[in-house]
């Protein structure tokens, strides 16, 4: 018994090492061009147990969301049971949307690429695990909105859509912020400013009149 | 001469005839993997012409883009110049972005595609053909709303990034609609009712108060 749960707990530990040396590879990345072998040479362990635990790269990869996705939806939901206003919670959401974009660049290309991918159980485990928690706490903000009569009624979907691809649009390429902004990236300054401008479009976007 | 003339316009039909099947073969497809046999099947021109004309791939996949960001850029040009308010100005703007997001799904994983390619080239080229036009369109919209006194003074390339965002994140994958909207994908319904949601999200965003 002893031993069945050590090595249960040795190969989670190789399992996790593998997901944190993807993560940490990507961070690096501007695409998710990362071999196995990177992978299992920064994580210092064998790339066939990536085979091993994963099945293949894609698999790596959708257990790299699930981990990122279960972190934020976690959050999302703990935002929700807050005590404080709708218009608070979307203050607090785009800030975070828009910080975790900040720090973890690869987070969208993954997601899209996993829905995109032409395999029909990783597009939906990526729809229970992210687009459903997600649409069903848009629906619970706007209906608080609503109630506290801040904002007007609108399709939680198309919030959704519109307010995440306005978060995420900026990462997309530095290249874009080099040009546009005369920056060599996106610095914690611009990150700052345009989690402003977001939030003011959204939220001026929303009132009730 | 007559010869050359007779030769350079069968060269234009048959580059022509090959961007245009890289087109109809990306329509079809949800991503931009796309091999070069079948283009050159669905062009009806051998597939020795790609490289001839193209260099290879990513040389078509940017002559296609700059085919139609010249188009886009010259309507946005066209409307910058119209004798109508910046809040018209912007209403016709995001109903022509969202239309051709809708008409054209692989636009915007093309602009992504040639932005993230390790080519210095084909980014430079990206940013002086489709970046500054619009970055010059989005200053000038916004200076006319603010002498009109119905915009605020935002930073027109944040207001670039968080408008294209939205529009163009619904089209990422028609697995999100049809796990939100409960449709098979995004019908003309829900893009005439999309276009609404981000320009009344977009314009009350931007009322000066």
């Amino acid at each position: 018994m002893g031993k069945v749960t050590t090595r249960k707990r040795k190969e989670v530990s190789a399992a996790n090492a593998l997901v944190e040396a993807t993560a940490s590879l990507l961070m690096e990345r501007t695409s998710l061009d990362v071999s196995l072998s990177e992978i299992a040479k920064r994580s210092g362990f064998n790339s066939a147990l990536i085979k091993y635990y994963f099945g293949n790269k894609e698999g790596l990869l959708l257990a790299l969301l699930e981990r990122d996705a279960t972190l934020a939806m976690d959050a999302l939901n703990r935002l929700i049971e807050m005590d404080v206003s709708a218009e608070q919670k979307l203050r607090i959401h785009i800030n975070g949307i828009i910080s975790t974009y900040y720090r973890s660049p690869y987070l969208n290309r993954l997601i899209h690429y996993m829905i995109e991918v032409p395999n029909e159980a990783a597009s939906s485990r990526v729809e229970a695990i992210y687009i459903h928690p997600m649409l069903e706490a848009y629906r619970a903000i706007i209906e608080q909105g609503i109630q506290e009569k801040s904002f007007r009624r609108v399709e939680p979907a198309f919030l959704y859509h519109s307010l995440v691809g306005a978060c995420e649009h900026l990462f997309y390429a530095a290249y874009y912020v080099r040009s546009a902004l005369g920056q060599s990236g996106i610095t914690e300054e611009i990150k700052q400013r345009y989690i402003v401008h977001v939030t003011d479009m959204c939220l001026l976007g929303l009132v009730d009149r």
